[in-house]
């Protein structure tokens, strides 16, 4: 009976990872590749980034930073020069080896081996460091403000859509600065950018803190990081903001003359959101009907389904339909027109209902002959039961949709934040209640149990390695400290840091 | 004495192609990159390109089509599917053979090695059309009309700057159609975009056009073209648009159900435009001091330069050239606010005005002391000699910017399509004379002779062979037909085409 009401089989309940990829599919959103590891991102699912991109893009600019496009490969040469850097990111990489392709036998063969091979960029730090260290020479030519959208490729042995594929998009922040107190005031600065666009935009209530040492970007002094909570309960890094002191300058020789007219290093920063955020959204929003977008995020805000019971009324209700769509275009939604689709297709009515449920566009409304007659709209909406509709007089619709729509996005980050806070323990002060928290009970899904811990935590390097087998990490030190002392979660010890424990993506 | 008021050296006329290296470098549009045969696009350049993507994203959205993304690496097999495809594409291009690299003696060296290597897409006609034959079933899949931007790689030997890269930017249209009518429609309305496009936003007047059969597209039964002519007198093919008939469905299955419920094979079409654009309006606009760029694809349309003679009058002017950006920045041009930078930077007056000139920027109006006192400001045009100020009251200002704009737009265009006009010969009847004209005299500086030629010809394959020699191609057979009888410039055999030969890009 249950199963009959629900679109996506499996449920949350019975089977997260499968759910995801059920979702997914129900929403058309992605698909896998017939490249290994990679994924097709298909037009639902792209919009959806293009709304992420308008909105990071825009305050990306608002602040100062200038778009520019570095090249796809790396020469080996550059990944040798920073050791650490390789260690962190290079060692899963696509490598090219050869510029040609020969017909031998009807088969095709690589030719034209390089001399050096490239490396396919899996970050550009190390490339737009080397523009940098030409392009800067006095503190006049600083701060140095970049952002790149970009594809970038680290090869995935357990590759899932969204979420790990060999190939993602992502915007990725390059700064220079004369200065580290200015360097790490724009590493929070874009830390502040992605904690909004994350809670006004996407919905996401947000843990924004520091990494751990053994957590940190290779080569980093300092990485601030969003943390998000999935609805099974794991975290999910959403975007990371890097304060890299002088490191990289030093390997890559970003040097300028200060006003004294002495030579020093920079002190640079980076920063990026990815398409994993898509990822993100879904586990953390999606319910047992399929997707649920945000409004300020959904490619449409409004779809409206023309209800046609007998052929010689289809004119008169797509005319209906089409004023109404006409009316609602004219409408502002945060700055921009409302974003609205007429479904004609000549496909049954509760198909293209569901169909629209599951793709989780935040408002359906139908329209058929006894809504013309009273001059009315039926709207449904993603944040209620899919039966639960509401009927609306046609002249207030214009005005009533911007409402419902904000009232949708507030329901979607107010239970994002109730699931949260109700999955994270503030009472587990010692290594075995800790251990026995992760540790799935006979009658828990594997992959759905714990939650975040917020405990205290000594900040030893070492005591990391143990929670490896537990398969959890510290997610962040939020930047919010109690200052309160107290005892270490793992071993103990006398302790003064706040920290989140958790599993994660 | 010239050399002193011309800020490129060479100039055109001296050395065309080191002028064009010389005006990318002052205008600080992109640079080499430090891999071979690729490039930096660099914040101005790169603000250009993103111009020109939001109007041609609109237009394409605007027509119905939708946005997706697809992988960056095709596998081997997918192109040993499409033998005349690789013929025409896949010789040289990057191959991915490892997934890995391991550190040996402080070397890195791939590991790793693929089953089957991976191409960087040189463009991603059969990764789309792989897609395209799983999403397709019915005709009420139909029309399938869908737009990538992305980056493609072909291994370039002679690479320049935009002109020619390894790496280079584009979008690249695949659409899939139920009849060939509506395919060869889909096909004609995105040349009529791209012509629109390239004559009301790049001022370039351009000769929309069919490709012969020896410079169609690999696999194409109609490929559309539009061809530009540079300051060389060289064309420079801009964007093309194909239909492709029932080819590439055929090799890649893409089929589909149709009304009378028979499988039918669809008729698909592709069609681009990329980052090349940038060069060639370089080519065809900039002039012995710089870069000129037409103000509706212009990052910014004005640069306000505050005249400071002595430090106390600093905050004063600064205040007044802020209050001039402010206005202008809340009006109106062509459906979005002025795009206005105040240039506060401390250096020489003239080197700052100089280097404006030198990125092409439409408007320089510089405010001092005087202008302050007489309510005006001084406006120096692109289009105009760099001397050649006219003084604007300071609230005449609003009203008359965007007037100028579209002066200068309308300026450049006449100016292209003047010269253009003056460089295509309609005269020449027979191929001795042809080639004489074909061929650098004495005097001639090699890389500038010539032009266009519209002749008849009789259309035979084997012609194009003997244009070889001559590194002259046939450009395009205009749309707009004369339907008259002659001889062919080649052959001297009756024909009836219209056709445009030249030397390209």
């Amino acid at each position: 009976m249950s199963q009959e009401k629900t679109a996506i089989t499996p449920t949350r309940q019975e089977d997260f990872p499968e759910w995801y990829q059920q979702v997914l599919k129900a929403a058309d959103l992605a698909e896998n590749a017939p490249v290994r590891g990679c994924m097709v991102i298909k037009p639902w699912g792209y919009a959806i980034w293009e709304n992420m991109q308008k909105y990071l893009d825009s305050e990306i600019k608002r602040t100062g930073h200038v778009n520019a496009y570095f090249p796809l490969f790396i020469p080996l040469s550059f990944l040798e020069k920073e050791a650490t850097h390789v260690e962190g990111f290079a060692k899963e990489c696509a490598v090219v080896t050869h510029h040609r392709l020969e017909q031998k036998e009807g088969k095709l063969i690589p030719a034209g081996e390089l001399e050096e091979p490239l490396i396919v960029r899996p970050t550009s730090e190390t490339i737009i460091g080397d523009c940098f260290a030409r392009w800067i020479e006095s503190y006049r030519d600083l701060p140095l403000l970049i952002n790149q959208w970009a594809n970038v490729v680290r090869w995935e042995m357990r590759p899932r859509i969204f979420l790990r594929t060999t190939e993602f998009l992502w915007q990725e922040g390059h700064t220079a600065h004369a200065s580290k107190e200015e360097a790490i005031a724009e590493a929070k600065l874009m830390l502040d950018i992605y904690t909004k666009f994350s809670r006004e935009i996407l919905a996401m209530p947000t843990i924004p803190g520091e990494k751990s040492e053994g957590e940190r970007f290779p080569g980093a002094d300092i990485t601030y990081c969003l943390e998000w909570m999935m609805q099974d309960r794991k975290a999910l890094q959403a975007g990371t903001s890097h304060y890299l002191g002088q490191n990289f300058a030093k390997a890559q020789g970003i040097k300028f003359n200060n006003q004294a007219g002495e030579v020093e290093y920079c002190y640079t920063t980076s920063w990026a959101m990815t398409t994993r955020m898509i990822g993100g959204i879904l586990m953390a929003h999606a319910d047992d009907d399929g997707m649920r977008l945000p409004p300020r995020i959904s490619p449409k805000h409004v779809v409206i389904l023309p209800v046609v019971p007998k052929p010689e009324l289809e004119k008169e209700v797509f005319a209906y339909a089409e004023k109404l769509a006409e009316v609602l275009r004219h409408t502002d939604y945060h700055g921009a027109p409302l974003a609205v689709h007429v479904d004609k297709r000549d496909l049954r009515g509760g198909e293209k209902n569901w169909e629209w449920i599951k793709k989780g566009v935040p408002v359906r409304i139908e329209v058929g002959p006894r809504d013309i007659e009273s001059l009315s709209v039926m709207v449904g909406r993603r944040d209620k039961a899919h039966k639960d509709k509401q009927k609306l007089g046609f002249d207030q619709a214009a005005a009533a949709i911007p409402q419902i729509l904000d009232e949708i996005q507030k329901n979607y980050y107010d239970q994002a934040l109730k699931f949260r806070d109700a999955n994270i323990r503030t009472d587990i002060a010692d290594f075995e209640t800790f251990k026995a928290f992760f540790t799935p009970k006979n009658g828990d899904k594997p992959e759905i149990h714990g939650g975040f811990v917020l405990a205290k935590w000594c900040g030893d390097r070492e005591t990391e390695e143990l929670l490896k087998e537990l398969k959890v990490t510290v997610r962040c030190l939020p930047l919010e400290q109690s200052g309160t002392e107290g005892k270490c979660v793992i071993t103990g010890k006398k302790a003064t840091l706040d920290a989140y424990f958790a599993k994660s993506y």
